[in-house]
């Protein structure tokens, strides 16, 4: 690795802030910023806002305009190299005459890493990789997730109360958790490209899936507008075919896509058990409806068999400082487990208030 | 209030880092450090180190000497104005001939409270009172609590799942918290005056209830040599008298009450549903055997019946990250609630992990 200067290190720092103001708006397309510099000046800066606008690098080279000249960029990924929507962002840069580029990191696409890399290189550019990488990294988890595995990257969404339940007995559940909590569940979904859920607990709940601007936290409210809102699609297992038309899910016009075996936006198998294919499902929705990010919201059944199969990357684990009962409905179903060593276990790898309730974020083991 | 200078907060800082040295040996009594200044120069220092030996103030006032003539004395705690085991403290700095006394707080004990101030006033001391009182507070929540309501400050211990769960279906729990968990429960254990939990807990898990020096976290070790120990004493609810000498619970030498309705060491009343009466025995331990601090650790009955009778100040709640399924034995009972508005609500204080597991303190609500 090449070492890098404090400079270096701001100036990439700030790219990587504005990469992340495309966050709700960029999918099925990574984050990406970049800043243009000349001495200890930045000339120029830009993200990448929506799929089919220009690329963080466009921006900023149409900011800098001629003191692009001789300057150094830095891009939070790889610059393109392909003719897509729009022309490839390498050759934006050699046009303008940059001297140096700095990348967090290469571009993701096992087909394509390193293309925009030797382009720059091959008209003369210093190119220089990885500075602040992880960071790079943790803002596209979805988009690479999917590049490299054909997978989406899978929240699972849970919320209890602090013994484990999700209702009570008759299914009494509203509130288990705080209005922050379900705000904060309102900025999940709308980073999503899609939300899956299943039809019981859509036609149970009669639940639209959407994001509702009004409910999202303010501070995001004052960095996304409602009328940038983007709905993700709704992806939702129906394998007795139960949705219909007169749900509150279809009052959003965001897709919604149904999975079952046949007459369905998404066909897939059944596995061993009878249910419907899961890891075919995640397959499709990332190789072709191009959903990077899954966040899941359901009931124990599903939470059980995406965990039990090794399909979820992350839990989103709300606990409301709630006492329900032993006699509520659990968080997952029954497993049936008669030794310790068959237990599920987690990493807890952040743990934070949302307001008066706790928010885990863990992992699956190994 | 006066205004304190920032070395008087120093100061005070110093002499509650002081006091806390005797948190595992002091009880009865409270836990009180003293530091004694000439100009900026700390000429005496000392903490309360066991029930019976010498206040913290005799100790800095013997490290002073005649350095103490005209200095400035820190107490975490308004000086005792009465002979008990030891003279009055009040006395030994009016005789020491310091010229000022700061106290984090009055006396907790109402009938006492304000008279050892009076009678330093009366000598002509200059007395202030009332710096780092809130933390001074903290270092005695079990005293203070019994001086002031004649109960003990009662820390209810619960460990889970991150579903809620305390057992398999069929009991196996070992181990669902991790071995630093473990080990903090038992520096919980070591700060206690008692420890309460239930015939049926102690039999079945044939458990001792003790402090385990060996199993004591490192950083407690360094400060607490293992002859130093002090074995907090083991109540055990024995309603039916199932307690026999050849359990665990008799190996250690520390005593053992129990708590039944007679022929035990502690004889209570039933209450109208047939269990017996906590209240009364809380107030029982308080009063008659000077417990300040009183650590539960139990099943889920004991736990439902001492938050429901309001009788909990403090929760500590460990949750380990591991999913066992809702099959499996939860943290309370059955609670039978049919309405969101009748579920037990806590404020969480605290949140923090202990080794991979996470540690909440909480509150009931109200």
């Amino acid at each position: 690795m090449s070492s890098f200067t404090r400079f270096d290190y701001h100036m990439m720092a700030h790219a990587l802030k504005l990469a992340e103001r495309g966050r709700f708006t960029t999918s099925p397309n990574p984050n990406v910023g970049c800043v243009i510099t000349q001495g200890d000046n930045v000339v120029g800066e830009g993200f990448h806002y929506r799929a089919g606008q220009p690329h963080a690098e466009v921006h900023a080279l149409r900011m800098a305009g001629a003191l692009a000249q001789g300057a150094t960029a830095y891009v939070t990924l790889e610059p393109c190299s392909h003719y897509g929507r729009t022309p490839p962002c390498a050759k934006g840069l050699i046009q303008a005459g940059v001297s140096k580029v700095i990348c967090a990191m290469q571009d993701p696409n096992p087909q394509v890493s390193g293309r925009g890399i030797a382009m720059l290189r091959e008209a003369g550019i210093d190119v220089a990789v990885g500075l602040l990488e992880s960071e790079a990294n943790a803002l596209n988890l979805g988009f690479i997730k999917r590049m490299q595995t054909g997978m989406p990257f899978v929240q699972l969404k849970l919320a209890a109360s602090l013994d484990g339940q999700t209702a009570l007995a008759n299914g009494h559940s509203q509130w288990i958790t705080s209005p922050q909590a379900r705000q904060d569940v309102q900025a999940y979904r709308a980073q999503a490209g899609a939300i899956l859920s299943t039809s019981q607990t859509v036609v149970n709940d009669n639940a639209s899936l959407a994001v509702r601007w009004s409910e999202l936290p303010a501070h995001i409210q004052s960095d996304y507008s409602q009328h940038e809102l983007r709905q993700p699609v709704r992806v939702i297992l129906d394998r007795q075919h139960q949705l219909h038309s007169s749900l509150r899910l279809y009052q959003t016009e965001a897709p919604v896509l149904r999975v079952a075996q046949q007459q369905a936006e998404v066909c897939v198998a059944l596995d061993p058990q009878g249910r419907l294919d899961l890891s075919q499902t995640l397959a499709t929705l990332a190789q072709q409806e191009n959903i990077n990010h899954l966040w899941v919201e359901a009931g124990p059944t599903l939470a059980k068999t995406l965990l039990e199969e090794k399909l979820v990357d992350e839990l989103i684990i709300y606990l409301a400082p709630k006492i329900m009962g032993s006699d509520g409905r659990g968080l997952f179903g029954a497993l049936g487990l008669t030794e310790m060593g068959q237990v599920l276990e987690l990493n807890i790898n952040d743990c934070r208030m949302i307001g008066p309730d706790l928010r885990l974020t863990a992992t699956l083991k190994q």
